[in-house]
């Protein structure tokens, strides 16, 4: 908490950089293969250029860094804006279909494989991450409900794991033919029963 | 190649125990943290207690007995037997809920987490584990259309993906409620829209 404390120039610039270079790092080295093991703040530092303190200052310890760097790297969600059941699903299609180019596909595997290791990081993931992503999708089922586009007895849960689960399948090395969210809605919408 | 070829007593019960343990012993190696590259020859011939020899008898490399190993811990998804799509779809989606439960899924995390370093392994795997698995379900859904009870424009590679993806969604840590095949094959049979 010393250095550029008082010589900072106006503007964050510099700590932007900063914290943009320590978010890369921590991704790069979770998609390593040792995943979050391979993840320390002395690695991090080490690889972003930057000195401990810098990450300390911004976040506490490993596992904030980590859920941190992850939430960063997750295309946002963006709210239903209710034009139509359809539009506002192929929203958040797109965005699913957006999060599994970045780098956060591997970290997220790297993540996965190591939940039992790491109960209380997957924990701070799932609820820092992972639920405000579930939330805005839900408020998109629910909006359409209300205006009568959607079933309501829909299973909401459900919906959401065939929804968020079909962009994770086709193996997440391939890239998705781009009418990939479209048919994705309109499957889930129109069901596969005649 | 040389103990047991003339010693063996009749029967293999001696060979698949040590199968046994050998498989065994790579998934366990490959849910650990280092995952693929945990995996040696030697690291599982120390943990199954057998000599390496054993081991080249059945694999001949290590790629060869991972995709091995994983392809004995997957819940094979049994033929279509055509009393309804809705009974074939639930025998497939109960399928994909026990292969959750099985000690396959964060090796599966493993395995893709670092697909990218180890692409031929992950096509072998692809290629032996996972697509028999695909061609059963779409044999499910083909023998649906033919019958009458699905959509002849079925969108094939989505509704598998949308199946199979529900399975791998709500964190694989946690339990399925029971009633979740039904629910699944519910939601994807009559569709979300009203």
């Amino acid at each position: 908490m010393t250095d550029s404390m008082t010589t900072r120039p106006p503007g964050r610039p510099r700590s932007e950089r900063a914290e943009k270079a320590i978010v890369d790092a921590t991704l790069e080295l979770l998609a390593e293969e040792t995943g979050v093991a391979g993840v320390s703040i002395e690695a991090v530092a080490t690889r972003a250029g930057v000195g401990k303190t810098t990450i300390y200052r911004r976040w506490p310890n490993k596992e904030a860094l980590i859920v941190g760097a992850l939430a960063t790297a997750k295309a946002p969600v963006p709210p239903p804006v209710g034009a139509s059941a359809r539009e506002d699903l192929l929203m958040v299609a797109r965005a699913l279909a957006a999060g599994r180019r970045g780098p956060h596909g591997r970290c997220f595997h790297s993540l996965l494989g190591s939940a039992e290791k790491y109960p209380e990081l997957f924990a701070r993931y799932r609820q820092d991450v992972i639920e405000p992503r579930r939330e805005m999708m839900r408020a998109a089922l629910r909006l359409g409900i209300e205006r009568g586009e959607l079933r309501p007895d829909l299973d909401l849960d459900v919906t959401l794991a065939m929804l968020i689960g079909a962009f994770g399948m086709p193996a997440s090395q391939e890239a998705l033919p781009p009418d990939y969210p479209e048919r994705v809605v309109d499957a889930l919408l129109r069901g596969i029963a005649l």
